[in-house]
């Protein structure tokens, strides 16, 4: 018997309304960003991919977005898990800057590198920075990055992947993932096995329901999941892709 | 080092609002509930008692008062733990009646028998109530009650006391439970001693947050806690007294 896996990428946030890179920043969700995460609950009811278990990030964009998804679906009392591992990736020195201001500053090959590429970081954060996360206490215990890379969101990933979501697909649980772009793209990313070229090209829309029906050893029945509403889906990948323009 | 709880009671909710009686229906917070929540989150923050985990009930008027405290708290990131032996007590055939009608139809002495006995419970709901928790997923592996007088709850709650709760406090962790009147009077009869008569007087505001600094047995270092705004939680507590009036 398979394991089914729901992703579910948080709602607009304050930050994304403002065209900011926000990486560890602990923003909240805009009034249009729980109107997504009613959307995206009302989804799940709807298909009946009912969660048993949520694991989300540390961040209260996800955070929000999962209480309110799972609220509209009555699914609020379910177990949690919540993990540094499922945050965003740290946008170093760009948290807090205008992702228009950083394209025409650096150009936007650099642009495009820092956001797309598989493992080039964008410069480090001050550790001073009103923007930095250090001293933070609910990261008391670990070292906060300064700035991440998709390579590095992948390697700090997979051991919360294999460590505590397969433990739960394996006692058959339905899991939902609560958590942000590019956790999600490093998530997918192992999923499917997509190389460190193509993912780049990958953009995952705030707020739809993406679910994975696994086989038996954890890989995905069809390649790339199957989003609960398509049509919705493309229209806000396609958003995405546009960021910054 | 001693270690320290805080008991928070969740909001109005839309039955206290219309005083039906609830026990284990799973009706949410009214706007004014929400506002309670907001201002109990306020004075944890003030206070600067700041829970490291939360334990929480399995209904949503409970979950939501956590989350919304939290949140404002700044502490929405902290580990969660549910579990159905924090929920209110089942009122039985209460569930769902209006408190003012069940007093008049069954008459003041009966009615403060089943409200505020310790071990006298209501008459068991059916099966096929609309009312009853029979069949509800959350509840799947327990056998769900029918009725609870308030020595049923002390019975089930101690358990989770001492199995889920204290291990926290003895990690020297700050734990907040966000539970419900009766749930909370349990385990305040069962830290301060407070005999089976006693009991029947004291009432838990909503949303006030309560205090207890323990010993390194785990007894409060102060009896009956201290709440951290004790006019509002007296007044507050005054009201809930008069229910049902």
């Amino acid at each position: 018997m398979g394991a089914t896996l729901v992703l579910l990428r948080h709602g607009e946030s304050e930050w994304n309304a403002l065209n900011l890179s926000t990486g560890w920043v602990d923003v909240d969700l805009t009034e249009k960003g729980r109107d997504e995460a009613v959307n995206g609950g009302k989804l799940i009811l709807e298909a009946g991919v009912l969660p048993d278990v949520l694991h989300t990030s540390l961040l209260r964009r996800a955070i929000n977005t999962a209480h309110i998804a799972l609220g509209t679906a009555d699914r609020h009392w379910i177990p949690v898990r919540r993990d540094w591992r499922l945050n965003e990736r740290h946008y170093g020195a760009l948290q807090g800057r205008n992702k228009k201001d950083t394209l025409q500053t650096f150009g936007e090959e650099q642009f495009n590198l820092w956001r797309r590429s598989y493992d080039v970081p964008p410069p480090p954060l001050a550790d001073d920075s009103e923007f930095s996360q250090v001293g933070d206490p609910r990261y008391a215990g670990i070292e906060v990055p300064k700035t991440e890379c998709l390579k590095d969101v992948v390697d700090r990933l997979i051991p919360y992947w294999e460590g505590a979501i397969v433990p739960d697909l394996r006692a058959g649980k339905t899991v939902l993932v609560t958590a942000h772009g590019n956790s999600l793209r490093a998530l997918v990313k192992h999923l499917d096995g997509i190389s460190d070229a193509d993912i780049a090209a990958l953009n995952i829309p705030t707020a739809q329901p993406l679910v994975y029906r696994l086989d038996d050893d954890f890989r995905p029945t069809v390649a790339g999941g199957e989003y609960l509403d398509p049509e919705a889906a493309a229209a806000a990948a396609a958003a995405v892709a546009n960021q910054g323009k």
